[in-house]
């Protein structure tokens, strides 16, 4: 089941990704934090949500119908979804623009992780649509990169994502959490920050570091 | 003929550095988009203006007389020019400093693009005098690099400037307009920025992305 | 003898690292400007101490004691220290969280050099307790990296660093001042800042760069 | 009109990639050198040939039907023809083998220049089969990358490559000779073989290097 | 049960990198194979045996007792083992020299990987005793590097590799079976090796690649 | 004093780069070893003689009169010289052909150290005139790169380099022997060579690591 639109944004405002991840590293999970090279461009935030796979290649001409797969991917999204794409390594376009993503906004999409460059920033509300990717180049991706697949598993940022999978980003970075592991991750998260509070407030009086990790484990 | 001051100052307001690179993709151009790596230092914003280059390179020892062609240079600079240069891949110097910026500045140079870093962040007025580089470096560039040429064409960021070219930077990245085509580049531009205002429009109401793109052609 | 925290206060305000980076080239000093990758995490400031430094390497598996030699570390941590750390290339994880920093910020220590990630950005107070890091990262160093050795000598940013020596930095970047040269440094960095502020004074009111080199010998 | 095989073989004797390279430049061609870290395997000779270019991407797991555009394409090669092919960035697995190579070779293929990881070396006859590449890798391909097109233009070692061009490789590097040039380029090539003899002959005998040089022009 | 040498032998000279390679994947094994820039010094061949880890980490002063780890490994090889050793990246330094090249051979180790540099290569028997590693540094490790640990899990090219893994190396890579799968896999391998050769024959002769794959299912 | 042409062969046969690299290191000089990404390009071997540099930058467009700094220097090698030239990081050409190597050879020059590409790598007789480099490539450095300075302090390598300092390579690498250290390091490396000979001997029959170095301090 998935979370309404209010639970997602009470989840994003009372966790934090750091963690998510340390209840993931405490399952046991590998290969879940997205590469820090996908950074949130200026003032984009906090955003939690369901993966929607977008997968580009090069391409070295326009083909004769450009952005067939992402015209449809995009008419498909849905309030909750993220867009998590990948341009497979080719960095020399800005595959997310501000038409695309006043798309995505306007159909309730949380924010994008996007492997590779994003353009337009001037004009992309991203307060209300987080972008994170390597950065931005001001060249049309037409021509350039197309789609060719949608809603598969896909490798993002060295992550293998799922569609349905949850992604969860903030200023430290961008976790995923297996969709089958939602259900587990989430409570156990909003209880680990119930106990960092409490220790954060012993080390702001002054305690010593060694007492309280003795005393809480917690560090 | 060169654009006069104001209005360098409303193409700078009125264009995007997308919008001219699609233009010259449409035109056919190739490697007029300088290299992602070079970002605006702080507040820098856009600019706009004409390229006038500077070319530096190792030197090992401080030279008998030091900064000769930079000071000449310097010295040359007018209103709507934008200092374009490139220390050759030395980075351990911060090549432009304030006083460089500041004297820069007094004659009325627009911006600055430096493939190489500058230093003295805290006394340049970025946002009268933008500098977009690879960083900064506290190290002085004296006896570390040392100007050889200036007003000739040179590799900055991986593209080939001429003396003359239009340099154009957002937060986008950074163009270059050949100076043969500023005349057929800069109407093309205006005019796709109009079309794109209506397109824009129609999304942030709802309307289907593909519907979209196939009625205007512009994504 | 070590500045009082109001001295290093002054000297913070004062002073600024490219001025001291000239001293020390002044002086024929190599190798004291730690690398560029090393980064102000978000409103990170201007920071002086001396160094504290701390060691961690790779590990394979939750040590079954683990942080040991970073809990007596930072509970030895005194006022005008600077911790200056490094996890020897493992950018796997976040090493500086919120717990460690506010530990460092409650014993009056006045900035953190990490060669390597932090987490939990949200909850650290950056600007009293200023970082400069490769990036952030979500992921415990739990079970990755673990302290080895403290306060001896260590390579951070690419640069040897001993305890005791002073370190200073801003947004130019990051030197290290040799604890045997402190004492000559500050006095001749207080100087030179003077001999600037009347050159940027002549060249905003447009004198010529040859001319007012010629005149000072500063650029 | 296709060179013979005959002809193609006494051509692979007679020319080396750096006179061409110099008639390319000559002719202001631009960007026909394909990437230094494109290196020959082991004793992989000099090979010239007609491009047939196939391009893969990343696929996350097995495809129902894997290969299919491999097949065809290797099925389709001929005498006379050079294997151009990419993974498009994805180094994880080795994209040539040995049955792959031997099919190449059984059709009369010359050689095969591959922007990613060959396996298998010890099973493929390099002297008879010539492979360029990145490097070897003992992942199959299968799961990894598969091949989306074929006998279209597409990027190899950082050019773009057609088919039909001329590949010419030998220890020093390799260069794509455009279509269109071939009948220009092969014999201006031939001539300056001829010229470089006579001032090597110089050369070793001793004469100065500028009198040589200002005698024939030719370094 | 470990395999006898012998037995090592026969293994070596039968099964090859890359088949070892598909079994693991077939048993959905992950993160099998080492860095690619690990690559085999001069002559260096192939070889099979049993990983013996050592770990060095950084250091910057050489040691009251330098090398008291390394010794005592080197003392305690057996016929069999492999000596899998990681300078956790500190490259400015040859870790593996003649002499423990030769202490090695001489207690009968099969072969070292070495996640470094090597060096005094023209002493080293390399036929004897193949060494793969990421090149060659004619400096110390003495006060550069030192073990910090033995015989303790360990990353080595990326991959986490565990004392009694078998280690296979050749001309293709190196691959880590786990010790848990060793008498799965050899068998597997060596049952694939059979359908290779021929395969192997039938495209020789010429046969189609696609009815060869349609008919056996090896590529 | 110079070392005759005799007296360079017998050092070159009798000493190796990893035993001078101790007696550096035990003479606390730092930098002398040059970056382990210059390698001797296919049978070059080892050599030693004294270094002669020549640097060379970017140019964008084909000088007037290309090559007249590295004519002047070509001609005026020496028997001993060995030479040391940089590209300044301009890789997209070959810097030293045939031409050049045959020239140097003709003049008695011993080896060169080339930070950059080479070219004609088929026509230069690599035993006779060893060229350790980045790698190759077929480009002409005419139009590209340009010397221009000879015979002055220069980096090669990353590490500065003057003329008439010794330089010493082999399989191993490269290192510099500061002029002012020539007297002093050649006795003190040929007699460190005696003393490996031995401890290799007793290893060889088998003797404990630990004992051997406890006793000979040599490893």
């Amino acid at each position: 089941m998935r979370y309404t639109q209010q639970a997602l944004d009470k989840l994003t405002q009372d966790l934090y990704v750091a963690v998510v991840a340390d209840i993931l590293d405490e399952l046991g999970e590998k290969d879940f934090c997205l590469s820090g090279d996908l950074r949130p461009m200026k003032n984009s935030g906090k955003f939690l949500g369901y993966a929607r796979t977008l997968y580009a290649v090069d391409v070295f001409a326009v083909p004769e119908k450009p952005y067939q797969k992402d015209l449809e991917f995009l008419d498909s999204l849905e309030p909750g979804d993220v867009v998590v794409t990948t341009v497979n390594g080719n960095n020399h376009n800005g595959y997310i623009g501000e038409l695309l993503s006043t798309a995505c906004m306007a159909r309730g999409a949380r924010g994008c992780v996007l492997d590779g460059h994003a353009r337009d920033l001037a004009f992309i509300d991203l307060e209300a649509f987080p972008i994170y990717c390597r950065g931005t180049n001001p060249l049309d991706s037409k021509g350039r990169v197309d789609a060719v697949s949608a809603d598969e598993p896909m490798v993002c940022g060295g992550v293998l994502v799922r569609p349905g999978d949850l992604i969860f980003a903030d200023e430290d970075g961008i976790v995923r959490i297996p969709a089958k592991l939602i259900d587990k991750v989430i409570p156990m998260a909003a209880q680990k920050v119930q106990g960092e509070n409490t220790v954060r407030e012993e080390l702001m009086k002054g305690a010593s570091v060694k007492a309280t990790f003795d005393k809480y484990g917690i560090l």
